[in-house]
């Protein structure tokens, strides 16, 4: 089954914002064994939408057709596909209904442009919105299909995952075409994308030689880290599961401490886990970041269990009164052991982990860009430092010493538990 | 003149990696005056990179296609435009050379591979390659163009602006076609895209009527607020400027104080431009946001300048024994005022400004996911707390507290200013 995506606004072709619907789209669909020979943008212009979605329909069996569904003058997708479908569209009160109680809770009236998204051409599905206003369109057109999708892209992800690609699924098996392919991630810190894959090549040959099922590629997701995607295809999922399962520990068993999770784990979450299994709470005291950690660990759900705060020390004395640094430099490992200690000390907390340095673009206290120093206090355990020189712009920096210093608690974490 | 960018490679539809190249030609066009009303992405196949372009010479006056002049057997895209053109592909002996030449002053012997990237379609004239191996074509088709550059996007910057642009408008001055297009983006917070649509929707129509120019148009940008932009077409820069100045107040003058900024402007900056000119520091409390507030504001240039730190208070006991609080509800009006006084006082900034609420998935103290306060306390005024309910989940009702809570400190510290 081929799938076009075709993507809807002005400012996708003015390059205001980049496409990114379309690649997550295009991965989802791969995912799923939805192939996608071509992808579209057009702007909000009636005539070319209803040229791009004809286009679309003449060399592939489907399109997803993604934004131009809000409440303004400028949203004419819906208008597009009636065209298309040569069908009217008629207001359904179901949606206006919905759509005016998600204002009313919010204590606000709906205003009267909202009424347009409830437009259903003649023939069409809606798709329900659990998040936002606009509801999706499955639609017909001879026996090929239109799916309609908002651009907003959470709404997007959430709406093509419960609707889209079910329904997808179904025609496909409708078709004979039931192969299922599944794919996971393992996660890795602290390699390089060529040492990695160096490390990986001959488990790459052995799988090549044995068919090429799974086979191993690599993403490089700069302050992520490296991923290492494994992919299967098998007649149904509890089969391909088995095939990554086993993968899955070929390549944990090559690659070493270096991976730290697989498919939706975080470093952040990893730690959590960690903390949670050791029954230890965790203080920060950060400088360069300023914040960054502690906002990226609270995202973890159920953060208050083991999460007790940060002192954002951003001004130097800030360190040394609140935190105890002792007076001097304060891009230094001295001083991230005393914050450190610090942290543990003021935020009552059994761990305490600190982050000094400087993010840039000037060098600080002759220490250069991308110098930062990681403190970490911890029980049972001399207060230690690291150093590291990390590459990149201010907010690259930032977000690497944020990871590293994460992967020093995780590391120590995980021996603590085995000593 | 109409131009389509055609973008070449499988990585593109598989989502592997997003699709920057024509977000940024569709950019430079729109500056340099190009119009472009579509956009497509099309795998390394030679049957779809032909119907692809065919496609785009039909509905456009020319094409700018990206990718797939490499010297692997995927790279395909000057076969495709061979046979667009219905001519044969003939080595170019200059190429050849030059290519080894770089191969040579790298002390490495050219692969064979890498001839194929002297091939030139018969009629076509290439583009000298400053960067790399690969060479553009200026390919004519009838009385339409094709203009093909390498995919790798630094390579593709230097000769789209060296080669491409001139020839451009080149056959624009010919056509009689030397308009510029300018816009500008303002920037609002604090009002639905529907409620500004109908605020703007008689302005919207009086330059319908007037003809066009400017035109306006919404981008909804979820957590960044509502964007206006402002596009205006004329016969030079300066021309182009003075029509976007004097819109850009007509907006102001409707919108209001909703209006914080243009273009580059965010939230951050702006409130650290207010707090530069009135002299002030900065502290903040964190609860619900666990540090994103400060970790947002230091990624403002210069942020030490005004910026002291942050107390990120996640747990009650660090409220009530660091910040001050008294004993009793965490997410009240009570304790974000207790908490904006406490990181005064704590901090040793002039201004304090906290937040404490509920990011959910579950209920706190029995308010719902949503509610959050804000306390602020600044010299002269007494402490203030503001009440809001916010959408969306734990990530999102966070982002919105963020640039809610520096939206009040902004509207406060322009009435101090002009008080």
């Amino acid at each position: 089954m081929r799938i076009e995506v075709v993507a809807v606004g002005t400012e996708l072709l003015l390059g205001q914002i980049a496409d990114t619907n379309s690649a997550w789209l295009g991965e989802q669909m791969a995912l799923g064994g939805v192939d996608s020979h071509f992808h579209q943008a057009v702007g909000d212009n009636l005539e070319r939408i209803v040229l791009a979605l004809r286009t679309a329909l003449a060399r592939s069996d489907g399109v997803v057709v993604c934004g131009g569904l809000g409440p303004t003058h400028d949203d004419i997708t819906r208008d597009a596909i009636a065209a298309v479908m040569n069908v009217a569209l008629v207001r359904d009160p179901a949606i206006v209904e919905r759509i005016g109680q998600m204002f009313s809770t919010r204590g606000r009236a709906m205003p009267e442009s909202n009424g347009r998204q409830a437009d259903v051409p003649v023939g069409a599905t809606p798709i329900t919105q659990m998040l936002g206003t606009a509801p999706g369109l499955i639609c017909p057109v001879g026996h090929k299909v239109i799916y309609a999708l908002p651009g907003v892209p959470y709404e997007m992800y959430e709406m093509f995952s419960r609707a889209v690609l079910p329904d997808l699924r179904r025609r496909m098996a409708e078709q004979g075409d039931t192969a299922v392919i599944e794919s996971r991630v393992v996660r890795t810190w602290g390699m390089s994308e060529s040492g990695l894959a160096e490390l990986l090549a001959p488990r790459i040959e052995a799988l090549d030689a044995a068919g090429g099922n799974p086979t191993i590629a690599f993403l490089a997701s700069g302050i992520e880290g490296i991923k290492v995607r494994i992919t299967a295809k098998a007649a149904d999922t509890e089969a391909a599961e088995a095939l990554l399962g086993a993968e899955e520990e070929q390549v944990r068993a090559i690659v070493g401490e270096a991976t730290f999770g697989v498919d939706d784990d975080t470093m952040e979450s990893v730690v959590a886990d960690l903390l949670k299994a050791r029954r230890l709470t965790l203080g920060l005291a950060e400088s360069l970041t300023g914040g960054l950690v502690a906002s990226r660990l609270v995202a973890v759900p159920g953060a208050s269990d083991w999460f007790r705060g940060s002192i954002v020390s951003y001004a130097s004395d800030v360190k040394y009164a609140l935190l105890g640094v002792p007076a001097g430099p304060v891009v230094s490992a001295e001083a991230a052991r005393a914050m450190a200690d610090g942290a543990r000390r003021v935020l009552g907390a059994d761990v305490g982990l600190a982050l000094t340095g400087v993010a840039g673009p000037d060098s600080a206290e002759d220490q250069p860009p991308g110098t930062v120093f990681v403190g970490l206090a911890r029980p049972g355990a001399e207060t230690e430092s690291l150093e590291a020189h990390l590459p990149g712009d201010r907010d690259r920096v930032r977000q690497y010493a944020n990871i590293s210093a994460l992967d020093l608690l995780r590391r120590r974490l995980i021996h603590d538990g085995s000593g």
